[in-house]
């Protein structure tokens, strides 16, 4: 089958390599389309590093890999001791992990398995998802990146006097408008540098967009009743209490954290969902004096993969507003360079046939 | 009057300086008993950094100050405009804040009242409290370090599953480890390298004390039933949940979160209670990979003050406990540089009429 292999530290090649085979309890499937996701951007140069730091120094990856963890897929074959309770040709969809000769392997990071840059993988039957009547395969490889915006709007303590505030409105920062507006919560701020990712970000329901060039976005907290200084919160002249200004990071860029500390409103909880991969650095000080919380989440339980895809084939989320553009194999690497200019592309998606 | 007077960065001097007048709501008391805090130790030679900091660069002190903000006071005389409730020589506490004419001076740090290292201060009328009989001044002035600990358990989202641990069993982590036992809580796991902090978190209630010289405390979370690595957390065989283990960082030291993160339990809740005065760094991969969240957490409310006296003078709280020695004005300077080291003192407390 072929594949887009990432070879070398950033080296993406097509390359003709042996189509995997299902072991126990596993299908053999065709991956029909498969996001570009952000952090398959920063692995393609720094998997090593990236990998190195998570397990803390050892197992850093030494062969090539085969991106792509954003799929949807179509049942091929079943392999032995499978229930096959899914026809052969159904849509499906999966957390990315399937199991290996070694354990389980995280699919689109995995040296043994395919991830979703490839024609064909193989996936766990008991992880599969059938993908609804009507939804198509683009919306629902889309499953995976907003479950992440699920679960970061899960770990927040939400009220009723809440204002959530998105910082960064690429994919992840999208997907966390996605899931804050699917439950009905507003206002919801989202910031973004970029033209196009604010307009699909209005496109997703967010309340307010504000380009942080033109305007701070923390002038906003006052005149949405958050307390957004050490004075506001000392005086009653708010209806908020503290906590109640909830900021979702979802850039990831070393300093930016610190930066939303100094100039963020105080008592604000952080939702770290953007994941900075080099060493960053805080002033304790500030945090402490300002009495900031951060909430360092990833990925999604299995719960909230599931209550995602409800929420986008009952159209409570507008999946298809996230997608950009949609490339064959041979795409796979121009499409990683546009997707570095946030005005170029939004999430591009991976056709394994086109 | 005689106060110690911090006249310049490291230098403390007895000094002759007039005696402060009670303005309007305000009394003149005077300082029975005032502990030494930790902050007061950084203070003596970083103030300038420590409120640039605080302040975003501004307002640094130039000027003199009278440290001094763990007081328990007697009241000599009432000012204009006060209601007097409480009787010429009762015995009171205060939140160490008092109006001054720029506004609320924070007593112990400011250059315009003085804190407890003198003979004399003024305090606002509507933020006394008086002690219950029977409850000496000592004890009563452990109050403002105890509300301290009070405040930080608040923060912390307990179960009955939750298992705590205190790193470092100074001042604070000892007002931290009292504040748990006295609401019944445990298993409490004490953590300091001084044998004498050790003793006195063992005699305050803490069930588990630990060396770290001599062993990870990391290792005791398993045999807890909290999830101690990723592993743990992905299976069944702990009765533990997300957020379980529970960790009040009392240092304040670079470099200690960052060694929390990687050799602590995952999805631990971390409440940052020691104040790390320096720019600190930290691994944002870790912190995500690990899904830890921070609490950053300051002083306390009017309530947890209220509330941390009435635990001490009702016998939850063995304030005696913590206090290791008590000197004059004479002695303030010596003593400073005696808690410097672990071993040597726990708290000590300044009698100005001593």
């Amino acid at each position: 089958m072929k594949a887009v292999v990432r070879s070398a530290p950033g080296v993406l090649e097509i390359e003709e390599m042996e189509q995997p085979k299902p072991a126990k309890g596993q299908v053999l499937v065709r991956s029909l389309v498969c996001g570009i996701c952000g952090s398959d951007l920063h692995a393609l140069h720094h998997a090593e590093h990236m990998f190195g730091v998570m397990t803390g120094g050892g197992d850093k990856p030494k062969g090539k890999m085969v991106f792509g963890h954003q799929f949807c897929a179509e049942i091929l074959d079943y392999g032995p001791g499978t229930s096959r309770k899914l026809a052969i040709g159904s849509t499906v969809v999966s957390m990315p992990y399937a199991s290996g000769p070694k354990g389980m392997e995280q699919l689109g990071y995995s040296e043994i398995l395919p991830g979703g840059f490839a024609e064909y993988m193989v996936l766990d039957e008991a992880l599969l998802l059938p993908v609804p009547n009507g939804l198509s395969a683009a919306e629902a490889a889309m499953v995976e990146p907003v479950a992440v915006g699920e679960h970061a709007v899960n770990a927040a303590r939400l009220s009723g006097k809440s204002v959530a505030m998105v910082i960064g409105c690429g994919q992840i920062g999208l997907a966390v408008i996605a899931s804050l507006k699917a439950r009905g919560f507003g206002p919801v701020i989202a910031v973004d540098f970029s033209e196009r990712r604010r307009k699909v970000a209005e496109k997703l329901g967010a309340d307010i967009v504000i380009d942080p060039a033109k305007e701070s976005p923390h002038a906003r907290w006052a005149e949405l009743n958050v307390p957004a200084t050490m004075k506001d919160l000392a005086t009653a002249r708010y209806r908020g209490a503290p906590g109640d200004a909830v900021v979702f990071e979802c850039v990831g860029k070393k300093g930016l954290l610190q930066k939303l500390m100094t100039e963020g409103p105080p008592a604000a909880q952080i939702i770290v969902v953007g994941v900075c991969m080099e060493t960053d650095y805080f002033e304790p000080v500030m945090a402490s004096a300002k009495e900031l919380s951060l909430r360092f989440v990833i990925a999604y339980s299995m719960e909230e993969f599931a209550q995602t895809l409800g929420n986008i084939s009952d159209g409570k989320i507008d999946a298809a507003a996230m997608i950009s553009n949609t490339v064959g194999l041979s795409g796979v690497a121009g499409a990683f360079e546009r997707m570095r200019d946030a005005e170029a592309e939004v999430t591009v998606l991976v056709d394994p046939a086109a």
